[in-house]
């Protein structure tokens, strides 16, 4: 396995989502707390801490925050995304204005108790299957907005993400099947439609659609909702000629079976919603 | 108690959360599977059925996602938001094109599930706490940019709202009081900067800050992590003058006896992250 | 009275706004005149001055205007928002760039010259009610899109806000009474609905009402176009208990009459909407 | 003099500001207190009627405020843009949907009681010049984010409009020509640099500089700050070959005087900025 | 080769660029020349034809440009998208309110002759290789802000589509292998980034660099520049295994002998950048 | 003639396309082969050379382009916009950090070879006349959202623009003239509405038609398909009084003879469309 990178979001993406989650904080008339008791000028210094053990991610949508409220505050990062921190660990030091940085602190800290409770969740399936060749990753149940930062999440988890959106891969289910006239007119009509740079995913719920749907040349198989002996059968069957996706009733207690029936992929949207968020709070002491 | 009327979400909101989540999940291309297997006018029904107990929220999102990618979709409300329904309830239909219903399926159950998991959860606390006179609350932690719609889904389940934003209501805390030169200080600026629209509401650690506190006259007044034994005596300070709200260690074992203390609101992120999304689907019949 | 700090605009709102006016003003083509005769790398030299008395509102505003067009430019602030200036007073210099001070010159001037009137007029109101306990305040009449802006002028001024929207207090009208079936119903209402961080106010327009409505324990009353020896009568009705806001019939010639009957709060329209801008103007020497 | 068609809005300007007023007044949680006191589905009649004499200016944004928020609402409209209506004059009617009715009232209202109250002052100033071939017209100094809907206005109000925006016409000032090198060498460099479809206006402060002007050729002159003797000679002089503007200390004393110099246009700030807005109101019976 | 269905734009793409479009072409103030001449009520008839032998692509966006101006306009479409019309042709017939017609002429005919000359010129290209297997298709080089219509019209014309954006596929070149160390390692690191559903493409200049790209197991291979006999040896060398992709002096004269290699696409910037607008035009009518 | 400046372009413009350019190209996962193969930290040396003989014109959205993604990568113009360039010549360099450059090529690319494309045309026509008065105007007819910078490559070309959009500048038409009931009538009513800063342009197919439009005082006439031996008429017949526009079978083998008629404009949409664009890449090399 070669060292990974981790991903990088992009850019603009993190200024147009933080520009609109502090127009959501800040309303009309922004902190009016801190206007009221807090001088334009005071300097604080804060740190951001974690509180429990886990992986971290959405740092540099925290940074984005605080410099959306004064370029010139200073952020030291003493982790980076992507790092398992214990608890009591110092994720990030900020300095500078003080009414700038509360501010931006809860803006910064929903996203990153957020993205980092997603990390960590995946992070926990990963570890139970890194003795497989499986790797563990996300659908397009996401949170409406945040779908770039929670499938980024889950890489930095050590996940893998499944497709961003309808547009960008082919997943032929029993609706398209049903339409098209069978499984091996669905899959060759995608193929025409896609060209080729576009993957071909077919969802299956037995072994004979599987046998079926190999002969019409998909990129991948899903097997859903399968036992694990189906799994392995499937695995059998498949034979390394194409990837195979696991879905279906994935948990912390089933996914180290599922991983060993020798697929390659197991999906869950369990790791993107529903997840508990990362305890991180933000320290602050007004110079 | 008044019979309430549920909350009712801006109709611009509704519009632009929409159009963000079409656009994030159709990206340049739509959706290149219906693309290829099914025809542009074909029909389809679609049932949009509840496989769990829970409470609804999100239903006019829904409807607006379908909608947006074709008016003319017929959209039938079977349960309306704030209902409990029960696993097997159909909650809406949904029929006309199939491409459109099948376009728009993930953003309307995205939604609906993330937003009815919030209201399910918050009326399991409000449950626990119905023969006492609190009322359980939010916070500002929330997932960015879908602030309206968690705390809408909050008063979906029986909870209340906090605060919105930073600005429509004055929370004083430590690092306010330290700079303002004291509680008295802090909260007589407070006063005269928020003019007489805004509430004040000081957080307070110790029984002494509260009877400091109030003297100075707050609006609402919020015991930060006290026990149960401090919370009973600080409701006897009080003794009915401002509203009190409890905060900290606030958990479906523990709300119990925090409502049971005489405080007004409990308040908790736990109702809005790091819920479990309620589980509905849609079933779709191409015709 | 504690020592006030002013308001501070959101950082976002005033990007986003004078974004919207530059490419309001500029259109597709930009400064053609300028473009046509003043070289791209000419540098200048400007001094906005005011020219009557007045209180400065929107130097934020200005700045970022000339920012926007040319971050190099230097912009030294010689007066503060909320200063009150004399005829011939230099506010800001603006020196570098020639194209770039003519560019953002109208745009600047446009929210300068607006909010500055806002602000001395709000201050006129403030002066003739100084000895009284009562501040002026505005109301929801502010030119749309500009809310944040204005309201912030009015403190500015010397004065107080109202509600910014209509979601961030209750104000129960006539209409609202009537439909809910009595004052009592619907501050009930509205105090379950609203929850405990969001003030109600309750407009009356008799004396009658007024006792009525305290049974119900509003946070606000409005006492709208009353006479002054009614508003006396209420002043004493309510004797302090809750905060009392005089309505109607507000002009410089009434104001302090109104204020010395006691009341807290005189809100009008007449500081938003219909005040004369202030004279600023911007001299430019291009070197 | 022909019939003159009165202007219409952009459809797309007029959506997007609506959107833009709704957002501000909604807020997160729109109107709270009709949601806590009016039942969804209540029924309401509203009449928009005015309280002064004045110029309409505005319906078709007042119509799209109640569109907006419900588009099944009936509006009637029972006077158009550009009428004059009396003290008591039912304007529109509104009815349908009670909630929406109250939800859209401030915005519209906001909307046209600025706009009709800049038109009604244009009106004033044109009836004084009604007798001359002079017209009164707008400048650049409009309130930021409104210029299209103000300068609509004026042409409500029987005025006429001046440029735009710095891109659709070239108005040649004293720092130009001084960096031009000549009021001959600043129009040459326009004329070349604008094409054949923007007009050259320049600004002279003396009867010389209008003879040189004159010179190069330019399509308008503006006489700044003249007296009316000097006026009078400048329309001598110009002779009627290019249109004239005459500008500064322009008001409803002093505009009569000017026009009749011979003049073609009289422009001020004074239509814009500075007008006090027309009495109108919303009068609501719910059913 | 299954009959394809030509592909949907996003509704909510379309909605989005032609409110942009029209507000570039309408600006501030309209369309002055018929607000000037045309009465508000007039009705008008026009006729959308094809004045030259080509392939119709963007149907939906003159529709919608139309409908955006007023919605009770008649839109009657005689072509549809992909077909091929001669001059003479009328494509769609347009009544009702005149000025709305004439107001969004201009936006509908931009979009539509640009489309429509993309997938003419595609057209052109795919007829010349329809005798083989392979298919011509586009690149990252479209027009800014138009990639999701330029991508349509070419699918429109018969062609096939390349990635969509830096996101949707991994395009492995010099730089990357040079970086990566190898294409061994190139393609490894992108396999375990990419996960399963996203294609690999690796673009080589040498036989010997095809050898030991097709080790590392890409989807997709790209043959930069070469000649025909090399584009023979390669279409040998990966035999059938995966998708060929020829690059580099693709035109009209070298598509076919290119083709006839037995590669499976064949990809230019020359049927999106440097295409003839098709001739369309809008003949009116007033009534 | 004297020494024209360039154009240039409102900052707000280039800001907010590339900001869209690059959401298009990047997605909602960015550059993901950079991103697995190329360290984050990794530099780089970039050329923008030019590949053909062209005039020059998009390096300020170039340049923007990569700041976008780093602002602190540093780009240098060794060539100005309106310049021409032989193959080979370097236009500008650019270096700093790798993913960056390579995330940025394409938008910055198609930016510049789009925008070059028009302005060499353009030159090429402007060069065929340049021994004449005339110049080569654009029209209407751009690619929509692009207006701006397509206008503004036709003046790095040489040429000169059309009116920007329907609202600044009087186009009158046969529609508009069979509408009002005449060319005088149609004049007439287009004057008063339009004000004296809007040019009136009057369209005419034959002289009778151009000598009974010039009796009611147009800006500007065009002679639309006519002869050559028509227009030497027509510029005889307007005598110097009015610019003359040429329109209609304007080419580079025609253009030459249409200027020598004596007319002022030539005005076509084959500089704005149907362009070939210019021949530019980066070469990178990754340090």
């Amino acid at each position: 396995m070669p060292e990974a990178h981790l991903p990088e979001l992009p850019v603009v993406l993190i200024e147009e989502a933080i520009r609109a989650a502090l127009i959501e904080d800040h309303g009309l008339a922004g902190d009016v707390t801190s206007q009221a008791t807090i001088a334009p000028d005071a300097k604080a210094t804060a740190v951001l801490d974690c509180r429990e053990t886990g992986v971290i991610s959405g740092l540099p949508l925290a940074r984005a925050a605080f410099a959306a409220l004064d370029p010139s505050l200073k952020f030291e990062m003493l982790f980076a995304d992507g790092d398992t921190v214990e608890p009591g660990a110092d994720v990030a030091k900020i300095s500078g204005n003080a009414r700038a940085i509360l501010g931006a602190e809860r803006v910064a800290l929903n996203y990153l108790c957020h993205l980092s409770g997603i990390a960590t969740h995946t992070a926990r399936f990963a570890k139970h299957i890194a003795h497989t060749k499986a790797r563990i990753c996300c659908t397009r149940k996401t949170t409406p907005g945040l779908r770039a930062f929670e499938k980024y999440a889950v890489k930095c988890g050590g996940g893998a993400n499944h497709r961003f959106g309808l547009d960008d891969a082919i997943l032929i289910k029993d609706n398209h099947i049903a339409v098209a006239g069978g499984i091996h007119e669905a899959i060759e009509a995608a193929r025409f439609f896609a060209g080729h740079l576009i993957k071909i995913e077919v969802e299956v719920d037995t072994l004979d659609q599987l046998r079926e749907g190999l002969k019409a040349g998909p990129d991948v198989v899903m097997l859903d909702n399968m036992s694990l002996h189906q799994l392995r059968e499937g695995v059998a069957i498949v034979d390394g000629r194409i990837s195979i996706e696991a879905s279906g009733n994935v948990d912390l207690d089933t996914v180290k079976a599922i991983a060993e029936t020798g697929v390659d992929m197991i999906s869950t949207s369990k790791i993107t919603m529903s997840t508990k968020t990362l305890d991180l709070g933000l320290d602050i002491a007004i110079d």
